[in-house]
């Protein structure tokens, strides 16, 4: 499991005085990025190979709400990872106690930027996260 | 069902040429709001009474990207509601061609401010939630 | 002047129960493009042709706040029009009883997407942007 | 001077392939909140007091775009303070290269949230800011 830290925007905030929702799946994303990038991938060069990786699936649960200026953790692992999807599960955590504020799932699909279709990522780069979520769940695979 | 029409945003783009996947649950938002004023329960009000109504649980699949300037409809659907809580169903399509972009779903839950409790809303609003739901989908509950 | 309407979103008010400043930026946005569009001018034709339209400057004096589900008018004027660059004033309205929330400026230039070197945009489209400025403004241009 | 430093995420970027200009007032914020933490003052505490500080003027020239996953310092100086405003002054800056991406200024007037007119804040707070100021800049104010 990755962990980033980050600290609630005032901006996330809204009238109800919490986080709105929607924030939670930018945060996810930004876990989501760090990951692949501390995997040695980064998506502009995936984007530059013609790859594009929208997101198919989305989702979170709600426990506790996140306040302005709390410091959060976003944790983030790889559970599902084949040359055509990636699935990543979060959990976002108050810094101070650790509890935890929600927790979600998100699936990427590859694509051919140039006509949507599916596409195997190359073998070099699934190779990489291969070999960090490997290391990164500290199991053998 | 009721249904809203939108159109997609510059700034709701990302640098993969698409809406950024966390703007629907900002789409599904107006939709349920819509809903909700045209049964005649403003959220300004419940907050005046003191509820809120956080989001516990949001979920969306995606299925074809919105576009920049592209005409949305937003479709929602009561789907249960109690009340503590109500779960809406959301349908995102093309204006162009009724194609769906994506299909989600929220769960909010009602608690009191104060203390952040789970909280009754009062039976005028329940009912009136309760009435348009019938109305709207056309069934005799 | 062209005048849009449009609603203030739950997502766009903060902890302070109004509107977060920088999303009046986004409704400058949305008038510019409509402007454009009434023009028959699109942004993605411009794209396609190869250019683009950074903002260069931007500024926003704000006089009242807006408020969630507050009904606004985005007003929108093209002040300068080069083949080069677009400076645009705006006023955001409450529809209600015209009240004015914020009053602010844009100016884009035209660069090309290949190097982002300042570049005159063709006369067919410069020509429609002119044309309907002066048909809206009721001058003579 | 106080700097900070981030990162742009995916969400900030868009279909022009860098970062969309409303951003830079939120990152403007989160500079701005961070001045007045190091100073002492905690937002929490002056909304408890019954204060909101609402931004009267924001205006941003850009000089250079940002892109996806660009590490970034954003500068921020309190150039004017009384005990009912604020003007800060910002510059965004790519980490790499300490070029600038943009320079903007915003003020904040303090007004009593109970019915929007202009107050004055507490003298241990305006205190707090002022001697941070002084710090600060270096000055002997």
């Amino acid at each position: 499991m990755l962990v980033i830290k980050d600290r609630v925007r005032f901006v996330e905030t809204d009238m109800m005085n919490v986080v709105h929702h929607s924030n939670y799946f930018q945060w996810f994303e930004m876990g989501r990025v760090e990951y692949m990038r501390q995997a040695g991938v980064y998506l502009i060069d995936l984007m530059n190979l013609g790859y594009v990786f929208p997101i198919t699936d989305a989702r979170c649960s709600y426990k506790k709400s996140a306040k302005f200026d709390d410091e959060i953790l976003i944790c983030v692992d790889l559970i599902e990872l084949s040359r055509v999807k990636m699935v990543y599960a979060y959990k976002v955590k108050l810094a101070s106690d650790y509890s935890i504020l929600a927790e979600g799932l998100t699936q990427n699909l590859f694509t051919k930027v140039a006509d949507g279709s599916v596409a195997r990522i190359p073998t070099a780069i699934y190779e990489k996260l291969k070999a960090f979520h490997t290391l990164n769940s500290g199991g053998t695979d």
